[in-house]
């Protein structure tokens, strides 16, 4: 089941002023921006309600994500549902016909397990499902 | 202040098809899909916690979507977030710099009052503000 959109993650060139925008014109508060190694991008999350935005920027040139702002330019990466039961979402979603990016979990950040449904299944927005740790 | 992510809206070239997928695959209720003769679009909510997933397709050949699609080709069309006091948030958006679209609030559906801010300002997506009639 799905509880929540848990974030909406944004592509941006320059974090920076990116932030600069939800910090200043929006009044949101940055939890801080971070490097993320395996990915090569800087992350920084608002909170709104009880979702998120997440920027994300290229942190060096061969980053995966530089070829998305390349080809794409700014805007929303992928947005992200916040499930009970990862596996039994995949589950279904592949019996349904779904195409997945992952036919099985892979691990997200806080120990969180998530995977990627390829846009050609949802209408053109690459979906990320995750399901949180057990606190 | 904002409150929440209240929709993400989805442009797409096959609302049926879409919905397909959101209900089936995702589990999510539809709301029903209904044309909106002003914008030329068909739409359809799915609730997803305290926001919801707008898919919106054009209704006829010559609608403002239709651009979008052409150029864009299918995925998020806008982010929609929930405020308090519109026309604080507005004034203070132009006071600190940000290119507004809408320089005072417009009338939405179910007398809600929206303005939209340039995807210029945001990091590269359009962001609808909206103000709930109150109840």
């Amino acid at each position: 089941m799905l509880k929540k959109i848990n974030h909406i993650a944004l592509a941006v060139d320059n974090i920076d002023a990116a932030a600069k925008f939800y910090q200043n014109c929006l009044g949101l508060e940055l939890s801080g921006i971070e490097t993320v190694s395996a990915q090569k991008t800087k992350v920084g999350f608002f909170q709104i309600g009880a979702s998120s935005i997440e920027l994300v920027q290229p942190a060096e040139p061969d980053s995966p994500l530089s070829n998305f702002l390349a080809t794409k330019g700014q805007g929303v990466h992928h947005i992200c549902f916040e499930v009970d039961d990862i596996e039994a979402e995949i589950k279904g979603l592949l019996e349904k016909g779904a195409t997945m990016i992952d036919h099985k979990p892979r691990p997200g950040a806080h120990n969180a397990r998530v995977a990627f449904i390829h846009p050609k299944s949802t209408g053109g927005v690459l979906i990320e499902l995750v399901e949180l740790a057990k606190k």
